[in-house]
């Protein structure tokens, strides 16, 4: 395992391999961004209304919250500041429940941390019994996702705060990147205090279609994220990303409609998988993992020949033979259907 | 000493605090920007052509160049990968020459380093001997900045290979942020090799105008960047600042037309200052160290209450009494200058 995350090949066609939203940010964001002047380019971005904007959305205090370069860069200073420490003779841990973001290990293993990964489950639920005996006196981060990507599947709330509890000496970092589209969330637990060694991680890059801007967030006690924002620069989200969020979050409307689209989108989807016999997981995020078995290669290459890009996930853990399929705009998921009907049919 | 960068107030007014392009990004730009759309907006940034761009520029292979989140982002990963296996009992050393960027101390100390000060000559000549001598088994990063912000003053080429050769076990970060008012460079130096343990920190927000967008960059050998590589996240760089640096370098035409502008400021500076026997040190960059001495609050408080911010910058070593001037278009700097007349007039 490389431990370096590996950005996929450049994609000409319809682009459902990195789960972003097809749809692209809102008309109203654009227009804000548009109006930005050439001076405003030139600035140093102040970007306190956004962190407001992104803190009430949550319903949150802004001592609680953490604007990043995208969730990227949040992942990365929790792995600074957990693993802080580590020598190669004797490095701190992070546990990783595969399967998982390759960025996870790849800041972990960067900043001299040592990885322990959690195999999945053949039924990819939750390992908790595995996760809670990994926890030895040098645990220092723990890494969850909920809901998982690329399964889908969410991690119930008493497990999330029972693998806190067993590493009290652990900042754990429960990655939501697509809470949005499963409308759970332990943000609650996190800035309250409630589960002190708890950090949520956000994106604003899926539900509200800013991938291109780079906004991501931290959430937690002030006194647990004051180690991260000592290190964050003073200037991490840029002008057009701090003009963007108060927009994104102020159009409601789109961001209902968008989860809308997504929801019928991997209805669509699972019907076609379930009348081809594809395996598939019921998702609570934006995307499906399905399983084509010993077919996935023909499979992915015939649809992108359609010009539709779907994400080969077979080298994940426990993934052998599984794609990973946004579903966005149902139109661009019925257009995936077809093609998906076209290259299943052609294989008998 | 906090150790933490702190964000100089809002300003309202005349921006000559931050040593930013007060002209604005090049009008092809923000032309650039405008076109982007919604769905550019929402997908994950290919920046590849942006790196081709500024590899070009510089004249170095693409293979020594790392684009970062502003140069801020290029100094964390300096810090980390530099400072990495530090403990609390044993840590790794940083050697920063003052007067110095805060970030420097802020990512060091915030990544588990310990910070070695080198306070300035009384003239701010570079302490060459000050610095070999605090060079330990222990020094794992040096900070030089060239020309030095805040004073403006270079380092003797001689003199930076003579501070990498003496602690060759360290990273030596040689921050231009301000070369391209110098026109000197060691770009060369890093990239080939030259002086192995060279890297070159280099910002697109002073000369281009786009402080606000987020761009930086390091150079070194592929080898010596391979370590910050692996950590920086793999988008870090916005779809703005994506499209905007190609554009911003292919202006010439404004990039030189810029460089006259704060020639020019410079030059009005000197003499208005020299005028009211007010001490300044010719500057390599595009601002104008200047000291006031006990009179220094009352002359920024009349400039912003006149309209122009400029920076206190007395707490600094060496600096007491001093303020920094951004030297940008010739026009806000006359209006400046008219500004200074009238509060130095008012002091007599």
């Amino acid at each position: 395992m490389s431990h370096q995350y590996e950005r996929p090949p450049g994609a000409d066609g319809l682009r459902l391999h990195l789960n972003e939203n097809t749809a692209g940010c809102s008309p109203r964001v654009i227009e804000v961004l548009r109006s930005l002047t050439r001076e405003q380019a030139a600035i140093y971005p102040d970007y306190d209304r956004a962190v407001e904007a992104a803190a009430a959305r949550f319903g949150i205090g802004s001592d609680s919250l953490l604007l990043t370069n995208g969730l990227d860069e949040g992942i990365l200073l929790t792995a600074i500041v957990g693993l802080r420490g580590s020598t190669v003779a004797d490095p701190f841990e992070a546990i990783i429940v595969q399967p998982a973001f390759d960025m996870y290990a790849a800041c972990a293993d960067g900043v001299g941390g040592r990885i322990i990964d959690i195999p999945p489950r053949s039924d990819f639920s939750f390992p908790l019994d595995r996760v809670v005996e990994s926890v030895t006196a040098k645990t220092r981060v723990v890494f969850l996702t909920n809901p998982n990507n690329p399964t889908g599947l969410s991690i119930p709330r008493d497990t999330v705060a029972a693998v806190a509890q067993a590493a009290p000496q652990a900042l754990v970092l429960l990655d939501e990147a697509y809470a949005d589209f499963s409308g759970e969330s332990m943000i609650d637990d996190a800035s309250s205090g409630r589960i002190p060694n708890l950090v949520i991680g956000r994106t604003f890059a899926k539900a509200y279609g800013l991938a291109g801007l780079r906004v991501g967030a931290l959430v937690g006690t002030a006194e647990r994220l004051a180690p991260m924002r000592r290190i964050v620069p003073p200037y991490t989200l840029n002008v057009y990303a701090a003009a963007a969020l108060p927009a994104a979050l102020e159009d409601i409307a789109y961001y209902d409609w968008y989860l809308t689209e997504v929801r019928q989108s991997k209805a669509l989807l699972y019907e076609v998988l379930t009348r081809h016999r594809v395996q598939f997981w019921p998702s609570e995020g934006n995307f499906v993992l399905a399983c084509f078995g010993d077919d996935l290669p023909r499979v992915i290459g015939d649809i992108a020949q359609r010009g539709v890009i779907i994400r080969d996930r077979s080298h994940d853990p426990g993934c052998a033979g599984c794609a990973r399929i946004t579903a966005g705009v149902l139109a661009h998921t019925r257009r995936l259907a077809a093609v998906l009907e076209e290259v299943l049919c052609d294989a008998r």
